[in-house]
Parts: structure tokens; sequence; C-alpha cells
């Protein structure tokens, strides 16, 4: 069955993008720091070719079906140009959305648990990323996210925007499953472990 | 030459207690979780005893020759009841120290940097292990932490005390220098790179 996976490059203290994030600089001030293990862009959303061992999980991300990705990141991300490696991307979003610009893009208006579920169908066996903060921990409280993939990068930037925010004081406990010690980024899986 | 290390037991969301930690409850709600991993304490500061390859990283930080610790950590622990595996402790503290209740405490009252330079000639050719939050934040932002040792704890606690706040937008990079996956934590150490 579809997985969820939260995906995030974040520091090691807890940072996903610095200060002052915006449609203009995506990462924040000197963000890109956290982007460094990926090497050189090609210009597509999945054109990064980072080596070993990292490439291996670079290329499991990118064999996911359906991308689930809140607003704010997606418009920080300049949508993408509306294709993330070819696959439907799913925006959850309040109010009237805009029109979509690619065959790929879904802008759901109808809540994160709408979003995930069509995810997941148009995934079909292949797993969904999930890509964040804000949606991140929407869904971490809703239970909607099956396994993490945090890529801890070894910096502490100090400020910024932070990926585990407001989860409120029940606790969620995980399963490491991966440990990928790649020298400039420490790639570590976990399983959610469901609460029921 | 001596170096100084943080060590810390943090949760995947930056936590290393949880809310409203006390002497009493010095980990704070539910935060004797960051410690599972430890096992059995039997009673001494020293007194544990996790399975390998947890046990070889414990080992390390028993054999330091000094420790620096934070004011509120060591109220919070009860004071190690005077002993923490043997060394001498130094408390930078603020104010009219209490008197040490034992031949190894050390209140400092000149601030930090003479709390470190006091340990590391205590710590001769050992190593200095550093505990507490705002001592470690004190330590980074004053260039005084060498090596970090993070055991990162597969839970997200959502509410609690951090590990890393208040540092300030200066970047601090680090060099991983071991991963150990020990399956119920991930014992993560660092080399601060120095920015001169």
């Amino acid at each position: 069955m579809s997985k969820s996976i939260l995906s995030m490059s974040m520091s090691l203290d807890g940072f996903i993008a610095g200060p002052a994030d915006s449609a203009e600089h995506g990462l924040g001030l000197e963000g890109e720091r956290l982007h460094d293990w990926l090497g050189e862009w090609n210009g597509s959303s999945a054109g990064f070719d980072p080596p070993e061992p990292s490439g291996t999980v670079f290329r499991e991300l990118m064999a996911t079906g359906a991308v689930v990705v809140g607003r704010r990141t997606f418009d920080y991300a300049g949508h993408w140009n509306g294709d993330h490696h070819g696959v439907p991307i799913f925006v959850p979003t309040r109010g009237t959305p805009p029109a979509p610009e690619s065959k790929w893009v879904n802008y759901v208006t109808d809540g994160v648990e709408s979003a995930m579920r069509q995810a997941k169908d148009s995934a079909g066996d292949a797993d969904v990323l999930v890509h964040g903060a804000d949606l991140a921990q929407s869904c971490l409280r809703a239970g909607l996210i099956d396994e993490l993939e945090i890529s801890l990068v070894p910096v502490l930037l100090g400020e910024g925007r932070r990926l585990f925010e407001h989860l409120g004081a029940e606790h969620i406990e995980l399963e490491p499953t991966r440990v990928v010690d790649a020298g400039d980024v420490t790639h570590l899986h976990y399983r959610v472990i469901p609460t029921e």
C-alpha cells in the first residue's frame, strides 16, 4: 500500500529554511546551505544527481508516485514550474485556488486528509512524497504521515523556519529504519508508530 | 589537548526535556523518554550500562576528566549528589554561590570562559564534558565547544526545552565525525568548525 513519506533537509538545530524566507528566497537567508548535499541543479525538480550514498536516497524520493506539498512551500518553490518529477501534485489550499499551471497540479480545498487520500489514490503502489513544514505539522497531528526521511545537515543555522513546531504535547514515537552516513549529510529514515 | 564535548540526548524535534522541567522533574513531563537508551540506573552518575554500541559511546563520555554544567541542569539533576564519575565539576553561577556539596564541585562566578579554562586545566589530557541547554548556547556563541555528541532519540516530544535556541543568526558549521546507529537511538558526533 502507498505510504506517505515526509522528506525534508533539516539543520541539526531543526530549521528547514533560514530567516526571511519568501517567494524570492524560498530557503531564506543563507538557507541554501541545507541543499548543498544535493549538488548542482540542472533546472528540473528532479534534476539533482548527488554522489553516493545520497544518490540512492534521492532516487528513492524521485520514485514516489505523487507529491503533497504545503501552499507556502509550493509558492516559495516557484510551483516547480508545474512539474515535480512528472507526478501529480496535490496542494491543500484555503480559499479560492488559482488556476493550475500544469496538468500535474491539483489544488485541494477540502483539507489535508482529502489531499492525502487523492495523492495515495494517484500514486497506486508507489509512495507519496510530503513536503513543507506547516503541512508536515498538520499531517503529523492528524496521523497522516507514515514515514520520515530527514536529511540532517551538519550546520546550526540559529534562526529560520523550524520543521517541528506547534506539534502539541502528544508524543509521536518513531522507529529508526535506516541511517545513511553520507559524510556531508546524515539521512535518517523513520517509521511513525501509530498511536492506536 | 583537552577538548570540550557537548553531550546531550535530544528528541528529533530538538528537545532535551519535556515541558515543566524542575528540580522535582529534571527531564520535565515524560522527558524520561530521552534517557531510555541508557537503560536502568544504578544510583550513581556514571551508573548506566547501555548495550552496545551505545555502551562504547557512554563509556567515552565517562572517560572525560572534568564536567562543565549549567546551573539549572545541575540543580535539576540534584547536583548528582556531588559526584559525576569522580571528576571535578565546574558550575558557572551568577551571584553568590552556595557552599559546594563535595570536593568535586566548583562554582565559578567569573563566567563560562573561566569555567571552561579551569575545567580543561583540571582534565589534563582528558576531554571536558559539557552539559545543559543554556550553557550549550552560551558556549556555542562564545566558540567554547570543540565537539558535539548528540544522542538523537526517535521521538517527537512536541513541547519542552530546546537544546538549540537563541543561537543568533551566525551559522555554526559542523563536521560529522561519527554516526552510530544503535537502533533505539542514533549517536551523532560532530566537530565544530572554528570560524577563524
